[in-house]
């Protein structure tokens, strides 16, 4: 058998003993996972030393190296992470509803974990314990299939993670990963229906574009973000300001940071000097469309196609609409439905954008930066979702749990 | 261009109107599709006949015939079906919870309308109009993608449909239907990303796999259940016997019909020969495990195979277990996550089956052949999910809705 038919067998069964523990059975064990992870430091950064030498070796850009590389500060933070999550309240179990039928019938709808969780990443080794640890403490058992860059390093910290499991008596398949890191395995792993109930990519657009289309399990998409703020009519100049900065400049490599500005003709001359003067302070490049071009010297000009894109970057768009409507219809053409924000004094453009752009979070007066479990009061997360099916936005805890309904009869039949 | 990406294309367009409809326009042209459809009975029923005629000249089998033909009474049960659904409240629209951060945003988590959902069936008309129905009640659009067997009728009723939306003055692309019936344009339907936001399949189990192996939209899996019932060791006779006729008999072609009964040994060579004479009675083959064979006469001997299957028919498989675990261990194993139901007074056993069994519905002492929206309470169902993403057991109005997260702030950025 091969070792992915093997491990995913391994995890299915490890998840009928998972779905049953208690709050304080998975807390222990998450303890035991954050105090191991502390007391084999050395170990941890031995192999990801090995996993940097390689990537170097193979020629891996800087800013990719930087994620990958754990030091003492990185793994204390994983392990703090650890620790924030058996302090958040475990959603399962929760009964949200219960009613009775007129033929005596109850019917209470119950948050149960999903399963077997499969996750999909590139060479950021933090994802390896964040993504068990929030599937762990819904229940759920997690398969892990993490990019070849990391590797070594997923491996030492997976191997931590059973230890700490077989040390409090449960199943180690609770947590696996797959290590077999060739691309023909990863197409495979996303076919097992019969093992994984949902895979979860994580990482780059490119990554998730070939989850969903060689994925049969279901998928939840989460990440890229094309976020837009657009300023109205009426917009306060300050409160456009702060927002425009902080959602292009504060960490712009991110999902939720601004990648177009769309600005109200009426205002446009007074406000796009001004922010694209300070934009250029902080080195950001500016493309405008025609109209900014007539308003504003010194940029580049816009193709249709950078307005699709989501830069990562020290680089933002810009576009002039007549009114409101256009901005709407603009965002929705454009957008990936990530966050999107309007700066208004106006409560109708305020209402009408938050009804009509279709995007999983739409602000008003504030930063699209604040799309993220923990800024949501969440406490963590697993992802940001940008599909309409199961969860939209920040995945919480409670998005890693599905329903079952639980029926309390006493002899009834159907008529 | 294609006929399907034009349709698509019009669809995708109509659902920014229809998404912002109040609640009284979307019930004004229910009430117009239900009076038109009225109206036009023996254009209908006409074109239903041309489509019945031809399914004949090619072999359909006389239960599919009966599916597919629609007589007086049967639009009479489709209008007072939508009459229902306009009587039902509308979620979209609603704030299931609001809370304020520290820093003063405020985040709202709104049910919203999914967008344009794609539903691919078979030869049942009356889905045509209960799925477009149940879609328009949620602010849905829907493109339809039905059987070739009942095209010209779905062409009629879908044409009517749209009469309705022109005279209310809405877009009559909010319900639309792909003539094209080869099997390549339904597999390219389910890749269109760009357009539908999720597939609901509705039918047998390979039209279901087929759009799971091929769909890169998200899907919703509906349908097969292998239904289990458990007779514990502390069980009540008299409810026994009802529940396991009643799950039987009372309609065995559905998918929340008994497939299969498990009994503890020590009951078995009570329960049994009662059993299985009430079901020969009623015409019902029955497939045992070697111990069933050792305590019932004149029965066929179950092979490994038949545990797993959904008969949708007469015939039911019996397997004697040691124990409540073995039971749990099989159920889990065999059955397709639909529905379950233990017979027990024993308190313990109850909830352990609750809490252990891995479906959807899961009963005490009640008939699986509750695990419907109608006899829920919904008041409507879209069909019956398996899958464990975005929502399992019965779909009603709720679950054809998303969340949107509403964020008021007054000009907060991120640290």
């Amino acid at each position: 058998m091969s070792e992915l038919i093997n491990k995913l067998e391994l995890a299915k069964n490890a998840s009928y003993t998972i779905k049953n523990l208690s709050q304080a059975e998975k807390n222990r064990v998450l303890e035991s996972m954050a105090s191991m992870i502390l007391d084999n430091k050395e170990y941890i950064k031995n192999e990801n030393k090995t996993d940097v030498l390689n990537a170097r070796e193979n020629g891996m850009k800087e800013s990719m190296i930087d994620r990958l590389v754990l030091n003492d500060e990185r793994i204390d933070s994983i392990v703090s992470g650890i620790r924030k999550v058996i302090s958040l309240t475990d959603p399962v179990g929760e009964i949200t509803s219960m009613w009775e039928r007129p033929n005596g019938i109850r019917i209470g709808r119950k948050r149960v974990p999903i399963g077997v969780i499969g996750i999909i990443y590139e060479a950021r080794p933090n994802v390896t314990v964040d993504a068990a640890v929030l599937c762990l403490k819904t229940s759920n058992v997690t398969v892990l299939k993490g990019g070849k860059e990391a590797i070594k390093t997923n491996i030492a910290l997976v191997k931590i993670m059973q230890e700490a499991l077989k040390k409090e008596g449960l199943p180690e398949n609770a947590v696996s990963i797959i290590e077999d890191t060739q691309r023909e395995t990863t197409i495979e792993f996303m076919k097992q229906n019969n093992y994984l109930d949902v895979l979860i990519p994580r990482g780059g657009q490119g990554l998730i574009k070939a989850v969903v289309e060689n994925a049969t399990v279901p998928v939840i998409e989460t990440g890229t973000g094309n976020c837009h703020v657009y300023i109205d009519k009426y917009y306060d100049k300050e409160k456009a300001i702060n927002i425009t900065i902080n959602g292009k400049v504060q960490r712009p490599s991110v999902c939720n940071a601004l990648e177009s500005i769309v600005v109200h003709k009426d205002v446009a001359e007074e406000f796009l000097p001004v922010i694209c003067e300070l934009l250029k302070e902080k080195n950001v490049i500016i493309k405008g469309c025609q109209k900014t071009l007539e308003i504003v010297d010194d940029i580049e000009k816009a193709s249709e196609e950078d307005f699709y894109k989501e830069y990562n970057d020290l680089i933002i768009s810009v576009k002039v609409v007549d009114n409101i409507d256009d901005a709407i219809m603009h965002i929705n053409k454009c957008s990936t439905g990530h966050s999107e924000t309007i700066i208004t004094e106006n409560y109708t453009n305020a209402e009408k954008f938050l009804n009509e752009v279709d995007s999983a979070c739409v602000y008003v007066n504030a930063s699209t930066r604040f799309t993220d479990g923990f800024e949501f009061g969440f406490g963590a997360e697993i992802g940001i979702s940008t599909q309409k099916l199961h969860a939209r936005g920040p995945l919480g805890l409670n998005e890693l749990t599905t329903n079952k309904y639980v029926i309390y009869g006493n002899g009834q039949v159907r008529g």
